[in-house]
């Protein structure tokens, strides 16, 4: 690896890393004040969790030397100290990558989930689901093995599914467990929406995304050849797409302009192309990101037709989304570019048995643990500390805003 | 174009995107909360809608093989995954320049102008005005011919007049057919000052604006030369001192510290530095800095004199420091770097001219335009919309805290 | 200094630089509403004086041609333009520095003290008390000679003592002569937790402080080397472990989720691994996070128990975990790579004496300095205005939010 090849994942890492700061805002804009340092603070720590869990464990099971093509079988807790340059710039980017994977879930969850409990799901999806799913596909990125999808001609350049899906699939099992947020599908009589505290720094935060993103799909290559221009601008045309497909068919439909469609508009057409900007032509791009866009529309309102509560509209984009990408890398992927010898008919084949696999996988294993895991202990909070909020709840921390009586302004005596 | 200048382009790409964020927080943060969602979502959606006309038309119009001077002619919807990565990264650069050009007007015009009116600005602006105009300074930096302005001489190095006074007086254009907000002038006793709702955000899009600034005025140079760290200093020294003077100038003249002079005073000496960075001394850098923290004051007095209703101060920034900016680059500029082989005084009255035919092009046709525009559809949101605010009038939503019976707090019957 | 070495130390110029927009988050997010504004504004202007001092004074005095190794004496208001490449990106890495430690002492007094005499304050320590300091250190990063401590083998890489403890020292003389906010030890009950504004705003900045950290830590190389992926590493499993260590230990003696400490412990983990990340395993790095993680957690008792009153816990963080990381380096640091030729024993001798010559230059000329200027002009606010709060008594402004009448909703007449 030359010294501009590192330098630029270093620096796609860096944009990665700016990513959970967009989470951050998204989350925290899109939830109740009464929640939303909650939302934060898990945000936070989850991302220390799951770089520290990805280190022990994950990093291993998922570039580590193959068994068959299923599992990673070396690499764990490394002491990059002593590694090359080359590996140890490829673990900072995949730790983000990881990260990303982890944090999507915590948007779906808000408002209800026991904050211990989320930290579990975390050590989980980073530490298992994501790395195991992730060696499939990408474990030949780094050593000689190679995943037994990517084996058959599984293409996912910068994880559409490997990365987005695979959240989004454990999301869903997640949210399954944990239930709707009260007063969502309470009487009966419909969805009601939840008021947002601040759509601004949720803006905001989809914004950052959007930019982190070009080190998402820029830095995939891990080298800095002559494709990247293409891939950042193919990455821009999507996200762009994506705001105005999506923004524009609930205007059309609702005669409405909905923030939230805009927003995950824009990052429904930038995951859709996360897995074929390296293939694609610009106006391919162009069309992934408007039926990304599309997709995150009628998504939504499956989930809401559904009684499936979705807090922040993550499983549309990262898994609806995510499925259509893929698909798409089959269907508009030059086929000399993705470079595994099948036919257009065959590789959209492949690609859509990924998509089940990725999904049995996830969404099974998931099911499975997370249920478990409250057996054990109850993931939700009791009903009087969802009512309260779960700032005061569990971080037993007000706001000075939501205060009578401030603190603030004694009638002080101090000489 | 070698790899390390690509690298160095693709980086200052991001950070340019980066101060899309920095206007969309310091606009939402000076404008008042009723209005907040709809400025943030009109500056995401702003990028979106100019990012992809740039693509389709803008960018041939700009750079395109040149009718003698005054226009492009190719280049339109290119497919960059068949482009060269040196034409690839240059659009990307372009592209983001070209956002931040149109981005100015939606603070100027905040808090009164339609969603809808909004985007028609922005396609008028990123797809014929800012790239014709362009053209003229800058089409010899793509290809062979060269534009007129240029080829007499005119300098603009980063855009102090190809971005931001373009944007600024198409801005003014604009502010003139829509009228000033409600309240601000209307008793005739002078101006009200509408007050804003989160000055902390404005400042943190104050600093996102000055780092993204770096990639603004570094990235210009479109490689990575021995002058890049100069200009980054140069950008970083205008501004501060821009800070200093405009804070200090109106602590000196009302005795009162205000927070929006010292955040529009380090724009307004970012945007005067902007043309010359790359052709003065450090300490011109910061006397040009100085003048233009003044003029921000100067010119912020004349607009609320004339009773014009700048949102949040974004003319005197960048039209007002733009042009300065302009005609410092003949002042203060090193000859032999500007390369133009006039003398002082003809540069200095070339860049005279140069502001001269951007303001009568870029005003004049802008106002022309937009009077024809909201003529066809009113750009302006009705009285009672205006006063309720754009949030629940043009969005539908309101945030939590402006709820009195709020939806999160049901007495709830879940089992 | 070849163009990939210029290039990644521009680019953690401009991380580095996002670090001022974490500190303003942080420090907005952690103070009261009602004196927010100020806090942002401090934030903001502070950074602007400070670079400008640093290039008139600071950086001669740090790095300029050595007196003995205690002061530098030349290289003071430079032209960049004339400078060579390397020297121009040098001191804007360096300039980024000084304006970080300058920054933290801002969050500790923050709520009570006078505008203007904070500007005193940043002036003192980015033109004489940082600068100096930092030369015993790093006067030989630049020229031939040496620093006084360097000469003696003391190793501060990236500056867990120059710049965080240094921040720490004389931040902690300044709350000694300025005394904590009203309200909070007033009635001898013990300390009252005040009531912070916004903590996601805080998580938001903490996490852009660990993004710039990359830049802090990777680019204090000077050079893209092999080292730098490893040193990104240890700074990311040093945040991450500090974390989790400090707010562990909360939750184990207190049953309490605290979001302060799960923040300031990161910060504590970035702070001791600054120092020493260069010469680590990834392993020594989580054991450094997490001793520094709880030494913020101890750190901040401490000072509750002197009644000490840091409004954002930046005492624990950049002192307290500075002094540990220092000396961190002398316990785990690789002697090969630290390169002094010290025996173990020694060099652990000679990092205690860096933290305790560090101490005493600069807590007691701080002390010196800020209790002159104090007597001169008063630093601290009335308590009437104190009681207001800042925004309103220093700014004259209001946040919307705190107004009963609004302007926002005038009966208006417009035609």
């Amino acid at each position: 690896m030359e010294g501009i090849d590192l330098l630029w994942v270093a620096i796609a890492t860096t944009l990665l890393f700016l990513m959970q700061a967009g989470f951050l805002c998204l989350e925290t804009g899109m939830t109740r004040s009464k929640n939303n340092i909650n939302v934060a603070i898990k945000n936070f720590c989850d991302f220390c969790v799951s770089a520290l869990t990805f280190w022990f464990l994950g990093f291993g099971l998922m570039y580590g030397l193959s068994y068959q093509g299923w599992i990673g079988s070396d690499l764990f807790s490394l002491d990059f100290a002593k590694a090359s340059p080359s590996l140890a710039v490829f673990f900072l980017f995949q730790v983000m990558l990881c990260a990303t994977s982890v944090t999507i879930l915590s948007g779906i969850v808000a408002e209800r989930m026991k904050f211990g409990a989320y930290l579990f799901v975390a050590v989980i999806v980073s530490g298992f689901l994501y790395p195991i799913a992730g060696h499939w596909s990408w474990a030949g990125r780094l050593s000689e093995g190679s995943g037994w999808l990517a084996e058959l001609g599984f293409v996912d350049f910068a994880g559409s599914t490997v990365v987005h899906s695979v959240g989004g699939w454990a999301g869903l099992a997640l949210v399954l467990i944990v239930g709707p947020r009260l007063g969502r599908f309470d009487d009966g009589s419909g969805a009601h929406t939840i008021t947002p505290s601040n759509m601004p720094t949720a803006t905001l935060g989809a914004l950052l995304l959007f930019i982190g993103w070009l080190g998402f799909n820029g830095g995939s290559t891990l080298v800095l050849d002559e494709t990247v221009p293409s891939i950042l601008i193919n990455t821009v045309v999507g996200g762009c797409v994506g705001a105005i497909s999506a923004g524009g068919l609930r205007y059309a439909v609702n005669q409405r302009l909905d923030v939230d469609q805009f927003i995950n508009g824009a990052l429904g057409g930038l995951v859709a192309v996360t897995a074929n900007c390296f293939a694609v032509s610009t106006g391919s791009a162009a069309l992934i990101g408007l039926v990304g866009g599309m997709i995150v529309v009628f998504f939504s309102q499956i989930l809401e037709t559904l009684k499936i509560d979705d807090a922040v509209g993550a499983i549309p984009v990262h898994l609806g989304a995510g499925i259509w990408g893929t698909l798409a890398t089959g269907l508009y992927g030059d086929l000399e570019t993705l470079g595994t010898g099948l036919s257009r008919l065959e590789q959209i084949g492949v690609q859509g048995l990924g998509v089940l696999v990725y999904g049995i996988w996830t969404f099974g294993v998931a099911l499975l643990v997370f249920s478990a895991g409250n057996a054990v202990f109850r993931f939700r909070v009791t009903e009087e500390e969802e009512i309260a909020g779960l700032n005061i709840a569990e971080l037993g921390i007000h706001h000075e805003s939501e205060l009578q009586a401030s603190i603030s302004t004694p009638v002080g005596t101090r000489p």
